[in-house]
């Protein structure tokens, strides 16, 4: 079923509405502000009228069945009235009481479960508990527990907030900064998920952009599907999520009862799918605003030209430019001549450019420089230095008219007007360049910042990733075992793993018959799932050459483990061949209580021990994801032929790493982890080998 | 001589006050709003009276030989005006009108010579040209050639801005946001330089914070001592550097011809004097703001508690500190059993801390609240999320109210008020905050940035560092030759540092004498300073063991550069004994054109290089700022017993940097660069061996 009569309701009841402060009260009045009043309807069985409006004993005396019952009780009554409305039948229900789940106690559980039952029974779709209500700016129905902008005015571009935290919710939609078109608090989200919502939004045509604050989700699977098909019709989708530090994730916990999960996994789906990601609520709000007046118009490639009217603020777009990894465009010298043209003779046409003071109020020259700049091909995108004040400004008002007129006489890439300072803007010059689709975007720092990120997104092309995830497992605390090293790459072996010739023998007879077959030189290996560290134990001997030394060695090993690890089960003596040494590798996976397996890849040794560089996707990937994964670690010109050193099979190396992703994909719901460590990257042509590998699994 | 008559004139004449737009209306009435108006003449031969005030026609009419006169005019006119003040006896001026040395135009170069010729003849202090004036909010002068907030209110917290930016200062002085004691565009600086602004600022008394918009230096002598001399009084100084990256480097050359240096000296520089640097207009002045409201209060740690009044919010709070290095403290248990007599039942006595909606409105328990944090010993400062709103807004009002009277009832350690959106705070309760010296910082990912930086400062400690740098070369573009490989060692050696054994042969009857001086392992190379890379021709053998080997080996070197580079001139072949292998370290040493030696260490190989992990410092340095950059290495944990490795000689590895950094401060005028590459560090106790170097010096 769907959310339509939650989010468009055509005819509402609000229980509990009061003249004293509160949710009733706070309600009510967003309530009539709402564009038709006449299917509203208050409860409260104490009052005749209020606010002008008759009230009603309660829902079962109504006029109508109404679409949605919105309660501004306290959480107690919630069940009792739910449970009416049910029998009523009505379809949806927001409930702003706190109190439930997210305490932690016994008794909002015990009373959350109470809701989330009443509402299947009767196939209620319940906003909340926990939230502070929804807006609808499309039908303009306002339901929201407190004050809001949204009907400051009819400039709609489409953005969709869904935020699992009131506050974080009410503070954007306090602000006379940006318009939502919906925008829903999600709250506990124990009967519809965040997740639905997203759906919705993805759906609804009146949407352009979904803001998501997002602390964490119910349902990997219906996320991410989800995610999907925002891909695939290219409706951005912006993540502020929070919890991504250990206190930010406790914190998280206690407030929606979110379980933030570990954040590089998040990221990692994020990318995948191609979700824009805000650190800041300011970049949240920046990134929504930009691409909701955007409305489509990206550019063809990451290039920058920057305009601005001051030295200072030049120098400053480069350095802060370079800082957030934005490319400046290579002006062509046709171009720099063009640009001569409007210029004084003392400034010299270069980007980021400083067009002087002299052409500060100059509307004829801003459009000349502007449309000169749309005819390089080098370019993407137009920053301009805008800086709008917060009051009404004659020099900024005239560049904004100018911009304005320049993007509606032709000037086809993307314009983007950055002022230099914090602050609210001017709201007739935002609404000037906005009508021209040019978005005015918070300050430089922040703004260059969320233009590193639009730059990701204009690039990603859901085409070129595998767009699913494993499903999480649903009983992720089972036991596990570890299989052995042989075990292991047997199973590596029959999945199209190279692995080193490998046998296993359990005395000298069988050594003997093992290594006639065996090229050496050789490596013995105590063969047991139970010591994961062999070399600590005595429990390994490289570079074995002739008979005589193997036997030294397996005798050598047997001692050593008898003595350092007496209690051990061991199943033989593991010999193998051993490979030429290549780079090291490593490639691991866990399995995300969340997101299923993640793979994970990095150079061996230091560098990912000490350096942390290493990276890791949700599986199934595709090669051209492997090779994405690589080229983002800092060691990656270690496999590319460093300081003159043959360059890596990476053609080899990205089909295992693919291999291993669909293997664990498949084996996603009995995979606890695997680790192949070493993996040897040989020298383009020459393939990997697989020298250690450990997979654990969960026993069933 | 001061700058007294320049800051502080007493009497001034202001020099092309016109009616029409322009430096000359602006500046007049500018003027005009200063407190004493009645020695402020105005000068213009073709009018009588202008803005109420009569009109001198020249200087020389003027009823007193003024302190400071004001150029509103054109370039052409400067020298000849200037002339005729230095006759008059006037000492000092202020020139905004640009097309000078800033252009690069011959013809502007000479006119600024001209400017620099004539002030030096009658010592007259100029602050331009190519500026946008000066405002003095002490002595309440105003001389700025456009729109100022400066007498909106007398809340004058110490704030001095000098700008190598008029638009910069501009920006900053146009918003309401913060107040400034002294405001000034330095411009070109060619007569006073920012230099002696800054000196003038850290010796006067009503300035507690210096920020400083810097593009480049002109005199690195004088700039340091004049940070040294801020860091011994710990006055503050905030620099927002620009011309960081390459692109912008040339836009600050183009902009007042300044030379931006190499961002990384800079940097180092800043770190040695305790320098606070800022990336963006918007954390140069939230920086300002925090650090002048207050006043000196700083912490005695850098831990902090956060509070805020939602779940979202201190979420985010968590995680953004994180991703800024903020410590937030672990507070005692008796702490939070405090807490929880001023919180509800469902709240968690946790840092960050959710006081949650029910506290918002409760000054009492907002107070105690503070007062319990402000007692546990392992708080430092205490972050508010405030998020006071662009207009009058009761709820925040109150939080306000509630904060300043914590802090004025015994609340000792910092508290920070942090909002989480971005825009103007309203200025009633921004005053309330400040009053009670509590700073309204900018939105929270800016203000936890800025937060970090306040943390380096209250951490920063003059007295462990030396404070002074070698004198920049004046002559840096002199020709320069390599020492060879002996040489350098032999130097080196001199100067105490730990080198090999070590010889030069000319011949086989002079290697047949060395070898037994020397002991096996030996290694022989080709001893040449035009041979930088001797692998590279086959002029390095090593592992030598016997007489017979190191006759092969010296015959075969002679062979292969004979081959390889035949035009090379040598010196002998170096037979020098091989050392053990210990960690491999890079010590460099390249001479700034401006700030003189500057110290380069990191660990050899692929760390310097491809993870470009190495850390500068201007020379001379100590033992404990030579640690401080070893710790800000990445790799540092390889130095440190990594893996169980024995940890390595990190005493004799600070020794040797000091010595380096002590020599290169020794030879700043002669030394072009010096590379120690690889230094090998042993276990603790066993030392460090410079196993290879080059000295590169000037001719004199």
């Amino acid at each position: 079923m769907s959310l339509e009569k939650l989010i468009k309701p055509k005819s509402i009841a609000i229980v509990g509405v009061s003249e004293k402060p509160g949710f009733g009260r706070n309600t009510a009045m967003s309530a009539l502000k709402s564009k038709n009043t006449d299917r509203i309807y208050f409860v409260n069985p104490n009052r005749d009228n209020l606010f002008g409006k008759e009230c009603y004993e309660s829902i079962t005396k109504l006029p109508e069945v109404v679409d949605c019952v919105v309660l501004c009780t306290s959480k107690n009554t919630i069940p009792g009235i739910l449970e009416e409305a049910g029998t009523f039948g009505i379809k949806s229900a927001i409930v702003f009481a706190s109190g439930f789940s997210e305490e932690g106690s016994n008794e909002g559980i015990q009373l959350e479960n109470e809701i989330i039952e009443i509402s299947n029974k009767y196939n209620i779709k319940v906003l909340g508990p926990n939230c502070m209500g929804a807006i609808n700016n499309v039908d303009k129905i306002n339901l929201w527990a407190g004050h809001t902008h949204w009907d400051l005015d009819d400039n709609n571009h489409g953005i969709a907030i869904i935020a699992q935290s009131g506050f974080i919710a009410a503070e954007i939609l306090n602000t006379d900064f940006i318009n939502v078109t919906y925008g829903i608090s999600s709250g506990n989200g124990s009967v519809v998920a965040l997740e639905e919502f997203l759906e919705f939004m993805i759906e609804d045509e009146s949407v352009s952009v979904i803001a998501l604050y997002l602390e964490g989700i119910k349902d990997a699977t219906r996320f991410t599907r989800a995610l999907k098909m925002a891909a695939e019709i290219r409706k951005p989708v912006i993540v502020l999520k929070s919890g991504r530090s250990i206190k930010g994730a406790i914190s998280a916990a206690s407030h929606t009862g979110s379980l933030a999960g570990s954040h590089k996994s998040y990221q990692s789906v994020f990318e995948k799918y191609g979700v824009i990601t805000a650190e800041t609520l300011d970049e949240f709000m920046c990134l929504a605003q930009t691409l909701s007046v955007l409305k489509g118009n990206f550019a063809e490639k990451t290039t920058y030209a920057a305009i601005s009217f001051s030295g200072g603020e030049s120098t400053l777009i480069a350095d802060i430019a370079e800082e957030n990894d934005i490319e400046l465009a290579e002006l062509f010298e046709e171009t720099k001549i063009e640009m001569k043209k409007y210029l004084p003779e003392f400034a010299t046409p270069k980007n980021p450019l400083d067009a002087t003071t002299a052409l500060f109020r100059d509307e004829e020259k801003i459009v000349g420089l502007l449309k000169t700049l749309n005819n390089d091909i080098n370019v993407g995108s137009i920053i301009v230095g805008a800086n709008v004040k917060r009051e009404k400004d004659d020099t900024t008002s005239l560049l904004c008219k100018s911009i304005a007129r320049a993007k509606n006489e032709g000037v086809t890439k993307p314009i983007l007007a950055v002022p230099s300072l914090e602050g609210y803007r001017y709201r007739e010059s935002r609404r000037i360049l906005e009508d021209a689709g040019v978005p005015l975007m918070s300050s430089v720092g922040i703004a260059l910042s969320c233009i590193n990120k639009l730059s990701r997104f204009v690039e990603y092309d859901y085409k070129k990733n595998v767009l699913k995830i494993a499903a999480h497992r649903k009983n992720i605390e089972k036991e596990a075992i570890a299989l052995s090293e042989f075990d292991s790459k047997k199973e590596l072996e029959k999945n199209g793993v190279p692995i080193p010739v490998q046998a296993i023998v359990n005395n000298i007879e069988e050594l003997t018959v093992v290594i006639n077959e065996i090229k050496y030189p050789l490596v013995l290996k105590i063969n047991s799932s139970e010591i994961l560290h062999k070399s600590d134990v005595g429990g390994v001997k490289i570079n074995i050459n002739n008979k005589e030394e193997a036997v030294i060695a397996f005798n050598e090993i047997l001692e050593n483990v008898r003595k350092n690890a007496p209690t051990a089960q061991s199943d033989g003596i593991l010999v193998q061949q051993m490979a030429p040494f290549g780079v090291e590798i490593i490639i691991g996976v866990s399995n995300d209580k969340q997101f299923g397996p993640m793979l994970l890849v990095g150079l061996g040794g230091v560098f990912v021990e000490v350096f942390k560089d290493a990276v890791i996707s949700p599986v199934p990937i595709n090669k051209d994801e492997a090779f994405r994964m690589l080229k983002k670690l800092k060691s990656f010109k270690l496999l590319n032929g460093y300081r003159g050193s043959e360059a890596c099979d990476i053609d080899s190396l990205t089909d295992l790493m693919v291999n291993i992703s669909e293997y664990a994909y498949k084996n996603s719901e009995v995979l606890k982890e695997m680790d192949l460590n070493p993996v040897f990257v040989y020298p383009e042509g020459k393939g990997v080998c697989a020298v250690d590998a450990l997979i654990v699994k969960y026993i069933d």
